[in-house]
Parts: structure tokens; C-alpha cells; sequence
């Protein structure tokens, strides 16, 4: 596949990223390298990355404990001590090998190491592979308010390698797949077709190189999301809230970010319905179609009333308001939208019927 | 006296800073600005910016203890849960006024705050005046290295107001002369020979000035630190070391800033007489002259060892090697200098002498 050009890096594919890295590493001398992973790229990633540099490296490894929970200040804490004690100096490189948790926080982590050191991103989930592969967010959570601590940093390359993906359970990889959802119904709806239509659905290499195709036109036109980049919210201003929700209330189970996105892109197709005249017909497919491969998440009458107070704390707000970004058609958005409180509990209800 | 046009911004002095100050808020229309402080800040400097800020505008006062001792991660996280709870968004301002822990700190925090909100520095005492105020760097220390966590990152404007030094101890005012003596001995020998020669000695806002504008030359030619940056390091690899030292060392009384590089500057002249040739009779009027400033610091033989080694830790090391800044003269200086080991001991017993 072809490398990806984004802002100031390559996304290199399959054999071409491991002759980048170590081509990267020769050309910097670099005498060590440090590896960031959690105890699943550890086990699972790490021996093939090992296997596939052949310049003379010290590669030092620091793991952490896996899980969004430990996404925070803290474990970033321990990561920079472990630097220090390990020697790392300004040009050092550090690999995040591993899923939108290692890759963001390492991305944090690495660029205020000593006011920033050199980065690579080797994302070993389909969630990390679509979406945290450019874009240069970095960042972890603050209590419950997720990334709301972080920068926008490039990292010098990201290497995708779908052997990665051979270790994950099938609910990871579906979680993977509502992003590329996303790309289909706000961008290219022949994306979204093969989902409908399954005869033009592509291969998991091309869905992934064409989602990571489509994220950096994207970014690359609006890096500071002032306006085209919104569109990646789609599905996320509801599906956020839902996420923090199930993740801060006791008696839930915790859902995928896919799940919850799932959820989040139904709702905000029928908020489109609503307000801007999306097809109703659109929505139906748009529902069986997602509900289909997601399942429903068990979202409840009484959790209305926090998710909604879930919205009001998200990085996207200004003043207070909650915006939206919503569909005329697919691949037709609009940014911006204000969507009246009761229309939201409305669209839950269309989601749980 | 006139502006200074730094990298991205402008730093304005007296009352030019308070009419930029109020066109900004007015400008981007900002309801509520934050303002960071400590107890000596918000008593004593807070009270000017109240009544020069002319607009209408709510300003949250967010206020942390005083010390280098706090400036660290755990209250970088107190501070953005801080902004947090008072509703800061993407947009808002954050206006740092203290001293070099306020700045660096405040301007770390807002550069992170979900991914980056804007930020104006009101340096209050004279060392955050002479170097923090131009150069955009931004950090806290992790246990007992200095800005180990950091960021490059400029603020919308810098404010410098001598009224604002009117609350200080004779002691901190001195501790930021060391600064401005490290201008003239590396880059301007007027500015040197007025401490030799008290008769040319500027007065306190004219020394203020040109140590800003010498900083600004320097970083606007070496923003990154690659080479001639590296001389505001003059006097800091030892002092830094000694400061930590006395810092971290539970019978030891915390040096100034000002003490520690006063040391550092003397016994890194030393090494310039040893490697370079640095005149002898300039070494003698450099101790004198500095000694008789700033006293001398109950640095003892049983300390060296672990001086040195925290020298090893510098953020300016390269594969475990300590690069030095030395002097062939005056206003002459070399970078990236190596010193066996044997010799920092022999400054150190010349400063003692």
C-alpha cells in the first residue's frame, strides 16, 4: 500500500515502515531506543517489532498497565521517571506501541520530556490504525473529562502493520469499524455503501488505508479544526457523553468507544432528520445497518439527564453551548448545529425503540 | 521605554503593557480571564493589575503556595482542575503574574489545557523579569530536576512593570542580578563594566531593558539551543547542580537563584582560565566583584561528589557527556566545551579559597 504523506510525517505501510525505522535509527545514531507498551503489545506486538529491526539498537522497554483508566497524569508521571532512570536525553526516540491510549499518552508524554523529544507511533488496534494515526492529538484525561490534557505533536513516522490486529478479540476490531463508518457517512459514501451493500465492501487493508487516507485530506485542510475537521466529531458529541457515562457509573458495563459511537452516529442522524431534512429513509438503513454489526447499548430513560450534562464539559464547547456536527445527506455535513435539549432525549428514544 | 519585538510577541514595558493588555481582552472579547497566582502575588501585585485593567471583565483568581518546591506536576494538576471547575474553554486566557515559578509553570499549564489556550506573562520579580520573560520556554521539575517536564511555547504579550518589584526582599532582588551579569560577561561588557565601574552602572529599569533585549537577541537567533543559546547556560551547569544540591539536601538552607549561579559563574570562569586562557586578572575581579554582591554559599568539600553527579542529570546532556559554556575573555565565549571531572573540583576549591 502506498505510504500516506500528512503534515510533517509519512504513514508508512506494512515492510515500508520497518525499513523507515530503521533506516531512521542508522541515519540519528541512535544507541537506545525506548519502547512504550501495555502488557497485551508486550506479549503480542512487541516480538514482531523486535524482529524486524536489524540495525544495531539497545531497545529498552517501559509497560504499562493497559485500560483508558490509567490514561492519566499519573501513569505519565511514572513513564517520565522511567525516562530519566533509563538516561533517555533530548534525542532520545520513543516507539508508542499500542491502541489510542499508548499512542496519546506516549505523544504527551514524549513532547514534554524534556520539552520534547523525538516520536514514533506503531498503533496495534483498528480504533488506533483509523483514527489516532494522524492528526497530531495528543493527550490524556482529567477525571472523567477525556483528553482534556494535551498537545498537538507529530510524530516523526507512523508504521500501520495489520499483523498487529491477529491478537485482537472480535469486539476490538469491531469497535474499530465505527470510525470507518464515520469516514463513509460524512465523506465518501462509497466507503459507506460497502457497508450497506456488502459485494463493494474492501478488504480490512484497504478500509484502513483509505479511513487514514481520507482523516488526513481532513486534517491537513483544517489541522486546528476550525471548521472541516469537525466533521470527525460526527457521532462523538452524544457518543462521548455515553462512553464517560458507562464508564463513571458503578452499575454499568463499561462499552468499546465503537459502541458508544455507534450510538452516537444513530442519534445524530436522526438529530439531522430533525433539523436539517437528512432522509428518513437514510436514517433506517443507517440504523439496522449500525445496530446490526454493534448490537444496542443498554442506554436507559433515567441516564438521559446526566449524558446530556456530560455534553456540557466537552473540549469542543464554547460559552457553554453544545454544537453539533450533522448530516443533510451522506457525505453532506454541516458543522456548527445547535440542537435543542429535548430533541436529544428524543433521539435516544429513537435509538432504544 | 520601548517595546521589544520577541519570536511571535511583544513584550511592553510600564504602561504600554496595561493599554495592550486591555485592546486584547476587548478585541477577542473575553468575559472571563484567569489569572494565576501565589499569596505574595495576589497580595501584593494583583491589586495593580485589578485597577489598570480597565475593561469590563470577570477575572477568576486561581492562587497556588509560592516556591520551587511547588513547582510541580501535582500542582500543574490542582491548576487545571481549577479551570475546569471555574468553565475555562479552547478560548479563554490565562494571565501568569509571579515570579520564574508562575511563569514557566502557568505557561506549561495553559500550552496543555485541551491542547492549548492562550496566555499572558507578568513577570513580578527580577529574575523572572531578566530571563523568563523572552525565550518561550515553559516547565516544571520532576522530583529534583529542573524543568524536566516542559514545552517550547510563547505567550500573547509579556508585561514588565518595576512597580511590581517594589514588594520584594533586598535578597530576591539581588538573586536576579546574577542573571544580568551573565548578559554583560557572555555578550555585552558595557553592561559588565558598570558592575566593575559604579559610576557606569545603568539604573535598575535601563538594566532590565537591555538584559531583555540581549535574551532576545540570543533566542531569536538560536530559538531551539543548538548554539549560540547555549550561553545563557554560563554559570548554570554548576549552579544548577548547587542549587538542587542545597535544595534536596535536608541540612542544607535554599540557595537564591542568584547565589547558586553567582558560584557558577565564578568557578566556570575558573575553568576558563584552565581551558581557554581566560585572563587571570579578569577571574580575580569576576570573584571579587561577585563575591561582593552576593556573599559567598557553605558549598564544602564532602558536597562535591554528589554535585557532580547531579550534573549528569542536565537536560543539555548528550550520551551521558557535560558540555560547559566557557570564556576566552569578555564578551568572548565558547560552547560545548568538555571538563574532566578533577577540574570542577579544583573551581570549586578556588571559589572557596
Amino acid at each position: 500500500m502506498n505510504t500516506i504523506q500528512s503534515t510533517s510525517y509519512p504513514v508508512y505501510f506494512q515492510n515500508n515502515g520497518y525499513d523507515a525505522i530503521n533506516s531512521f535509527i542508522s541515519k540519528k545514531d541512535f544507541k537506545t531506543v525506548f519502547v512504550l507498551v501495555d502488557e497485551n503489545t508486550h506479549k503480542h506486538c512487541l516480538p514482531i517489532l523486535q524482529q524486524e529491526i536489524t540495525v544495531d539498537v539497545v531497545l529498552e522497554i517501559i509497560e504499562i498497565e493497559s485500560g483508558e483508566v490509567n490514561k492519566n497524569l499519573g501513569t505519565c508521571m511514572s513513564i517520565w521517571q522511567a525516562l530519566t532512570d533509563l538516561g533517555a536525553d533530548r534525542k532520545s526516540l520513543l516507539i508508542n506501541m499500542g491502541g489510542g491510549v499508548i499512542t496519546d499518552m506516549g505523544g504527551f508524554v514524549a513532547s514534554a520530556y524534556k520539552r520534547g523529544i523525538q516520536f514514533i507511533n506503531i498503533p496495534s488496534t483498528l480504533l488506533s490504525m483509523v483514527d489516532a494515526s494522524v492528526g497530531g492529538k495528543t493527550g490524556v484525561d482529567l477525571g472523567v473529562l477525556k483528553n482534556q490534557i494535551g498537545l498537538f505533536a507529530d510524530p516523526e513516522m507512523v508504521v500501520i502493520d495489520t499483523l498487529y490486529l491477529k491478537s485482537l478479540s472480535e469486539k476490538e476490531t469491531t469497535s474499530g469499524m465505527a470510525e470507518i463508518i464515520k469516514y463513509g457517512l460524512t465523506y465518501d459514501s462509497n466507503l459507506w455503501n460497502g457497508f450497506t451493500t456488502p459485494k463493494n465492501k474492501l478488504g480490512l487493508e484497504a478500509l484502513i488505508h483509505r479511513s487514514i487516507e481520507i482523516k488526513n485530506e481532513v486534517v491537513l485542510e483544517d489541522r486546528l479544526e476550525k471548521s472541516l475537521r469537525k466533521i470527525l466529531n460526527f457521532g462523538h458529541t452524544i457518543g462521548h457523553a455515553v462512553e464517560s457515562y458507562f464508564l463513571d457509573t458503578d452499575h454499568k458495563t463499561n462499552l468499546t468507544h465503537g459502541e458508544a459511537i455507534a450510538l452516537g452516529m444513530i442519534t445524530e442522524a436522526y438529530l439531522s432528520t430533525k433539523l436539517l431534512d437528512f432522509p428518513e429513509s437514510d436514517l433506517a438503513v443507517i440504523k439496522s445497518t449500525i445496530v446490526n454489526i454493534f448490537g444496542k447499548v443498554p442506554v436507559l430513560t433515567e441516564d438521559y439527564e446526566a449524558i446530556i450534562d456530560l455534553m456540557k464539559h466537552d473540549k469542543k464547547n464554547i460559552n457553554g453551548q453544545v454544537f453539533f456536527v450533522l448530516l443533510r445527506g451522506i457525505e453532506k455535513y454541516e458543522i456548527d448545529c445547535k440542537v435543542p435539549v429535548a430533541l436529544i432525549s428524543e433521539s435516544l428514544d429513537y435509538y432504544r425503540a
